[in-house]
């Protein structure tokens, strides 16, 4: 099993956290980011979109976090990653896509690139708007949560999708400087999961590849 | 079911398909977007993201248009939106995902807005950020496309997640005038698409709250 990630990469360390909860091992075939190495033609030939992470596993390969990890979990049930109830794995996975779909791609390293060079935005410009995005998508997340009991994790007492997401998504927060502290519900839960190694060893800071 | 959508919004068009196919009935329960609606307490209180589509069925109120169409797929399988296999099912959501999230979210209303607001955007340089997206995205859905073998469909001989993400990506490509004349693929599959009504139908023209 090969990945094809980056230490950075939100995407790359949800995937990293859905392999440690399920044992797996894969070997790290970094793609440098801000080199570019993820535009060039060997890459694009394993994933045409010049995104990160790809994963090489049962002779194919895959791309879309989200996706591989449902594959992951289909093909390796144990432990699940996903509740067995139709409408908890509707929970689970819009929460997911709230993170995947409407906070992540907005602060994208190609987005934030295009907003400097179009429109001459300064740090501080694409500072402000990634917190906008994040804090407006944390919201929404806090909010769902609120309306349901608490659990130790987002929707029960394991980690599911939806924590592999939300880890990652608040580590990118702190890196924008996102006031999380009205967001009890999702600080509760980063707690839970900093306990567990499947998610401390995926950290962006304990990877091979890994720079200052 | 209510589905709470607006004619023009990419995601309430993918679920309209869906719904379409699978030969179910929704009520709809409009959120004028270019109002601000999607932004009162009253929707808020029924999405805290603020964003359509949201449905209620069975009970409860989903959100997600790709989080809805996987739990209306698993609570009413036939006819399915996924294949079986596993690795031919991760391939139609990393197909679905690509659009749902590095294409779509980019374009969004919300996100045009703020690039006017807080750059001082011409409507000329949101109309080229929209097309170098939606342009990236669909040439990599083509890329996806012409590894493999051609079928009517996206990934076999009847629509799927892929499809139902595809067509309304391609309408609003379409509004912001990219040259789709490169996507072979993607227009095929398109020509497949209008065949069938539950594709037209869900059409944003054909829609109850629909607006020249």
């Amino acid at each position: 099993m090969i990945i094809h990630g980056y230490f950075r990469s939100s995407s790359a360390y949800r995937l990293r956290i859905a392999l440690n909860l399920k044992g797996l091992k894969a070997n790290l075939a970094s793609v440098h980011l801000r080199r570019g190495e993820q535009m060039s033609k060997e890459y694009r030939a394993i994933n045409p979109q010049g995104l990160v992470p790809s994963l090489k596993v049962d002779g194919s390969t895959f791309t879309q976090s989200l996706a591989i990890i449902e594959y992951l979990d289909e093909t390796r049930p144990d432990p699940p990653l996903l509740p067995a109830d139709p409408s908890a794995r509707a929970k689970v996975r819009a929460f997911a896509q709230i993170i995947a779909c409407d906070i992540h791609p907005l602060q994208n390293l190609r987005v934030l690139s295009k907003l400097r060079k179009d429109f001459g935005a300064t740090q501080d410009a694409v500072d402000d708007w990634c917190r906008q995005w994040i804090g407006d998508g944390l919201a929404a997340c806090e909010a769902l949560l609120e309306a349901q009991p608490a659990f130790d994790f987002t929707f029960g007492d394991r980690p599911s999708l939806a924590d592999i997401c939300l880890l990652p998504q608040l580590f990118s927060a702190d890196r924008f400087g996102v006031d999380l502290s009205p967001f009890t519900r999702l600080r509760g839960i980063r707690r839970q999961c900093d306990q567990l190694s499947a998610f401390t060893d995926a950290h962006p800071s304990r990877q091979p590849d890994r720079e200052e």
